[in-house]
């Protein structure tokens, strides 16, 4: 499985606040990146992430999360950088997971980076889709909307994974701060109408509201319908559902539209939170870690919400969950301590 | 605005207890100047702290916090030491935020302070109100509560306040600790209400209880008009309401009475706390900023409860949250990521 | 008081995984050893451990933590050891405290330890009961679980301390990886029962639920009736009650059955957790101290229940509550702050 | 006095490195900057810098150390920004300190930040010069370096001070980072040119090799009296000299031309360095302390090179010297602990 | 053996200044307490400390420590306290360890202690002396310096050691800040002529540079006969001597005069420094106990001389070292890694 | 390249002791593995380590090290374990890195771990070097020394290596843990020789003092020679040339016979150390890669002494230098700070 997409060095003040913070803990974190990270140190997967670094200790950095992560490092373009970073620096974000009342929030310094510089052409996706046979192929909406150039360099890899045969997906993923000085959502939605025609499972829905005390069945189904029809490579729409009754607590389940049936995940209520950033990466992973694995969907949409309600449960974007407790929690939860 | 009080040193061992901690952090703390860190840290006003400190790097840590903090320091009077703290010492105190069942609990070693020497003339009030024109004073019953020579301290500070135009508030802390050997809260009471008839503004009630599952407004009413008729300066009384369920879990209000009418704030629900210390300074000078700028009683009432409850949202007695948290907390608060 | 058992060096990651952890906060900890250790601590017992640990920097820094403890270690047999743990090594285990969904999970490393070598006669138990005149002995079923030697070690000092007039308890606690290769559960309760035969004071009881929202007060007394009629020395049997909805929020109580009657703690729900790990320890050291200080068994159960709750907010297995807290907590709590 | 330069955060892994690290403590730092720090922190001179930032949470960080330097930060230019620092960034840097036979090392993030942004006009430097009556103004080789716009800038800065009878200082501070895509260390000197017309004081000499065992005073007198000649302004030119034995070992000194006379500093030789960043800046502010309290050049001189070396016995850029150590050092040093 | 004196918290901001740190580790320290303290922990003989503390969680912080230590706390006086310290109080000292050129640096906060209040009579020596039948007795400057009442306890204390056949000594220390204000070294050498009639040990010596490069065994044999004769039970005197290079390199060597004969040490030059502070304490302690042990005069010294180097090494105020690791250095060192 | 070897998780104190640490850091290490390790991380080379390890937490700790330290992970041997270790554990040791005269030590707890247990057959090391094609192959004395079935696994390894044309390297490492209870050096030495029969390249040499001052090229050549004539397949045979002045100083070079010709590395004179452990496994890891990249011997002990020296500048076993560091020591050494 290959992810497209940045990986970002993620400064976290733990229990103080960036703006009077003396120490920061560094994680790896990427939305697309994430997927990948997960489906290698939880599920076991082998994955690969493309994306391009800036040759300089923070790239190295960056390098030493991915491997650690269990993540092939080997399909990263190195860019050399001019001592500054003003021809192509590495992606940081600054985020405080919230506490209670306190809503998470972050502070992205992610301008001009090696990846968001990346162009069709730069990297040899016959070789990773052919050769190396990868069979699951995964970008989104941050990616693409990282510059005017990841949109045709996506295209490029979606266009090619599909040819050789490896199921692709796309995750409707939308950053306020990318799009703001860009048109909003609005174009964002615009260009991710584009990948959808490339992309057999797509995570998120258009004009659906993914708060889990609003779900209603129908409106997804309308909603699912209608990008079904257009959209006619689609085969799989799936999203999480999730209430925040505050940074510290959420419900969280998952919703999935698949041969014209719909699947909901159990819900996993007052969740206590430790920090929700990444909980929908690791949705998507579970989700796909039932697929590569043969199992149907609605195991997949269960191990994708157990996933992404246990990634909340750990500091950092990704899980550091096992596949045995993803399992353990799937059949119920086991609260006795093992030991 | 100006505030005159202590300023100590607070010593926290975090998840551990005091009486078996290998480490604490360390965080600046004292009722009256909590309210003039907020107003500046938070609200970004000009405050300054009037205080007394040691001359020792004990005394030094303290005014690093407080310029940290963004309060003026250059009032603070400087008592040299004798080498072991005999003649004068700087405020300290150690304190378990509680968690959970166990509640908050604290050591004060504060007797014999530099602050709690404080006399009539030791401050040149004309200079801070008439030549500066600080337009807020605020002090309260923690300060005049130190010893026997900072009640006429406090008074001199209050009548020259009121005889330059500014507004006075006084808070009517108590603690048991600075009245145990010295009479308890009769004497206390007895003592605050010669200051009370110097303030505009109180913060906190006689005879009223506090706790939110408790509140009656027509207690309260008649509490805050008796006080009325008993200060005919008075002209605001202010308080908050709280529910503790445990020292991790709590419901915080605020409630006011103002030319005859009760004002109630929204009620924070089950709000998660980390860290509760501070969270009736922080209320006040959420109040006090509402009227500096100009809003009415009940934005400024909003105002206090937001701040009171986020400031719980945050290890160390002060708020480091900025006023657009507050205003979106005021406003419903809002639970999406902003990134 | 004597405890007999293992005291290991507990390795926690804190808020991270063991298998990515990068740092490990250390503790003390063992089952009948946190007996003693919260007698000490809590309740400024004398009491002391009897244990064996192999001789080198980690058999001291147990030693170091027993100390500190509080606990008489001149009972310590100290084992040479061979330079990599094969003739002997002391007892590691590791583990996760668990968040929300997240459930406490461990990895244990105590085999082939000094302890699990104990023989009869290895421990001068007359010295330690007629000499030093212990009143109270305390073992379970860890200790006589480690090995084929600690029945039998455990039975001798039993047998003394019953004839030096002693009160002996003994827990039925059970460890799933000690008895994985030798039984099970089945083969241990076997075991457990010629032990019952020399107790006044058993903690747990055979076929009984201690889920909380399951209790049935017939239930238990059936059990008990039935383990009274089994073993002619049983005085009391008493057990928590408890519900875990998650790792962080746990309801705890305990039962008790005495001379025909049944005794109930008061249920403390809803109570947040920070580390479960020895709430059940610190519960039979609550109900030992009340019956050590004369107190009744309705006080003794409560005192069990209010330090098993309070353990419980604070990390390790032990307690560093006070004495105060848990009478406190016991008259029903005092949510203001100290100060 | 005033600084004008950029304020950057600096990351540091402590005694990791960079591309392995997991957590990195944060400080203040900027070459131009740093001088302003030391002045206010260690000497209590009134400093202030003029300096923009991007008006996010890492600009506010920066404001927060700002303001704990007791450096006055009412002159910063804060900046709007787009969601991902497009159009204008805070300055980042990440740095090793060294140990032994491994070198300090760094990597700059510092391209496009609102600071290199600055243009003619920006700051009101009447406003500073007339109505505040600075009497010092510093900027250096940093600041003129960091982008086309910025010599323009600190020219019409040294010229206003100039105008105001404000003493100019300047350093000739070189960041190959900064000039390596521009032309180098050529084009810097050429460019540093223009700003010795506007100095009093030049930190830093052409063609001199400032290692302190190649010291020889006919060079330096040759390099400074050339200098001299060329820049008519100049009054004195004073320079660190250094031997850099291993990254934990240094010799440090200071050498001065004035009036056709060359001083030197005591030598500190074999100084164990915690860390060496931002000696150079620190002995630029004990040389400029000596003159604005009014002491002699030889006593300046002496008063850098103490606080340069102090400074390396701490972590961070900055002194968090006090002024009676300085004198303490000057004076020989007192090896007996103060207690 | 016994020792009477404070026990301090001892609060060190490691790396840091105190002036600007915001955490701080905590030791516990007291020169007679860490004579008693390395007694037992590094030689492992059975000692305990007779002092006052403030019974608040401070107080039971140092007993805390005091049992980790290994050192009987049973002798402790306990003070109930007033709820801000103005009847009785806990010592508190902030130290930095210095680095290089930085010297050590400390900020005590000792006045009003409990012990400072310890009278004649407090304590019941009899039972220590006659009953417990302790074997040694130590005091010294720093007790009897805390206030006009610890010279008389000290008296009373040493008079009934004398009496019961115990040996006596006593240190020579001497703290500017505890006689800063009470007519400083003359005065204190006065009081202490009073107390080394009674001893059999003195540490320290009157009129002797103890700085190694300035050690004359001339000059030494004067200033101890002189002391012999002045103080006739007066058998053994001894001191350190100390080369300070910088606070991370110190040369340390010990010295005594006994029988008429001068002893040496052996010399430890060039040693890396991590913490002094009570490296003279250790020195004592180590002496003390080859006297304890039954070794000769020469066995001692290097017995005191090494522990002395050895707890340089660690930090807090106490060495953590082994009696191995003591009489491994006495051999020459082994600097062979064991493994 | 391959290493066959033992990976350990190292806990270390940092600047406490062992025995009273109240937190340890985690590291990876183990002789033949920090080869692999080092040749991945500084060098990066394709590494793999072929190892046994058991399937708990623990293990995939190790695992986690071992991905983050580019080494292929895939040849581990997962065995699963009872729950207590009896069958199969993974191997601890807890280091000390030591300071000044205090030396480094351990506590190695590796007994009956899974790779102890390694056997031949167990490996399918014809899948390594014929399929894979690994090119060169590492064990050592630590391996072979870890019980009585590991020197046939060994043997095993290195013929099919021979018979593949990799080539083989052996470490003549030697603990005198493994060894004390089984006959010491002289037995481990005996079985080395067996090793030697198949190495080309030896680390170590009988008979060979390798403290640096000691050093006499002429015994050198005598024990190298002999060696050659004993053992005919080796072809280089290399050491380090080591000086301890203090654990905190040390001279580090290297020593190298070849063809007849004996080659020195330059001598690091003096060199500031902060962690031994581990400086001669990156001595090996650097001249195996000097070869590896077709390098001469001179160049490559220059590449091996420059890591060793290097590694001892940071924590933990391994080296976290770039190549690009290890070049400019080799160099000369850059003292200037890279910004």
């Amino acid at each position: 499985m290959v992810s497209l997409g940045e990986v970002l060095l993620r400064f976290d003040p733990e229990n103080e606040r960036i703006h009077t913070a003396r120490s920061f803990r560094v994680f790896d974190g990427g939305a697309e990146y994430n997927v990948a990270r997960n489906l290698a140190k939880t599920f076991r997967q082998k994955t690969a992430i493309v994306t391009a670094l800036a040759n300089n200790s923070l790239g190295r950095l960056a390098e030493d999360f991915i491997l650690q992560g269990g993540v092939d490092a080997s399909e990263i373009l190195w860019r050399e950088e001019d001592g500054i970073g003003a021809n192509a620096r590495n992606g940081l974000y600054f985020i405080e997971r919230g506490f209670g009342l306190r809503s998470a929030s972050s502070c992205f310094d992610r301008a001009n980076t090696a990846i968001s510089q990346l162009r069709t052409g730069d990297i040899d996706w016959r070789k990773i889709f052919v050769e190396k046979g990868a069979r699951w192929f995964h970008t989104g909406g941050i990616f693409t909307g990282l510059s005017d150039t990841t949109p045709d360099a996506a295209k490029e890899a979606m266009q090619i994974a599909r040819d050789s045969g490896a199921i692709v997906s796309y995750d409707l993923n939308y950053r306020d701060s990318l799009w703001k000085m860009r048109g909003g959502r609005d174009v964002a939605n615009q260009l991710n109408k584009e990948f959808l025609l490339f992309a057999d499972v797509a995570f998120g829905a258009f004009n659906f509201d993914s708060k889990l005390s609003n779900f209603d069945e129908n409106t997804f189904r309308r909603a699912t319908e209608k990008m079904m029809n257009e959209f006619p490579n689609l085969k799989v729409i799936v999203s999480t559902l999730r209430e925040v009754h505050s940074a510290s607590l959420h419900d969280l389940s998952g919703i999935c539209f698949y041969e014209n049936q719909i699947y909901k995940a159990k819900d996993y209520k007052n969740t206590e939170v430790f920090d929700r950033i990444g909980s929908g990466d690791a949705f998507a992973s579970g989700f796909i870690y039932g697929l590569l694995a043969g199992k149907d969907v609605q195991y997949s949409l269960e191990c994708g919400a157990a996933l992404g309600a246990l990634v909340m449960t750990t500091p950092g974007d990704n899980s550091i969950s096992t596949l045995s407790e993803v399992k353990n929690l799937m059949a119920g939860g086991n609260r006795i301590i093992q030991r």
